[in-house]
């Protein structure tokens, strides 16, 4: 068995949030959206369906909290949640607080804008609201 | 309650494949991607977290079962998957199979290339293969 570890990419543009059951969770340093990545930490997996069935309904619920969390954190009109994995193979799941006047909308957050830097300490401040409502 | 139906915009573009247990599957009119959308068949909602825990698993379930019917009858080498809802606010599913040489290949399917249309006939044919392997 390959060993798990987050994949530099991923690593490289994000903090850490918290470890859930299954996932490990980041929020994305762009100040344009509140934007959390959940990584299962299971190695050498990309899609959903690599997954066994019990990891599947355990991501899911852990979605489902990621997804509260940010609503009840940040403002929010929808969510968009997606796995996709053309870029970093590894599978993860975004988990995106979209505003109707954030930077990208209606569109997709991905590679329409360039990342916004978050003010000294927000990005921090802000992992640190969302990780109180995740555990 | 109000009584479901499937949004306007969805159905336009699209041609129904199947119903699951939660879901219908529609084949979207795009023949760039094989891309089919699942919309849970209840009323009213916009996000996965609006869906009661028990249907969201069985929406998981769902996930899985048109990635590997997808998997099983085109080329794929990612499969993306995805509930955004910014154009749409209905509750539904992407789950495109994706290949390194398509249209939009690295980046995400929405809004990047016109979408195309099938021979006559050819997304008949594809949602028969598919809905055999999803019922």
């Amino acid at each position: 068995m390959p060993e798990f570890s987050i994949d530099a990419r991923l690593l490289g543009n994000s903090l850490p949030v918290a470890d859930l059951t299954l996932s490990a969770v980041l929020l994305v340093r762009d100040a344009n959206y509140p934007w959390l990545i959940l990584v299962p930490r299971r190695a050498g997996l990309a899609d959903i369906i690599d997954l066994a069935s019990a990891d599947r309904t355990e991501l899911m619920a852990e979605i489902a909290t990621a997804s509260e969390a940010l609503r009840a954190t940040v403002r929010c009109d929808k969510l968009n949640v997606a796995a996709l994995g053309n870029m970093v193979r590894q599978l993860h799941v975004h988990v995106v607080a979209r505003t109707s006047d954030d930077a990208a909308w209606p569109r997709p957050v991905w590679g329409v804008v360039s990342p916004k830097e978050y003010p000294p300490g927000a990005a921090e401040a802000l992992a640190a609201e969302i990780r109180k409502r995740l555990v």
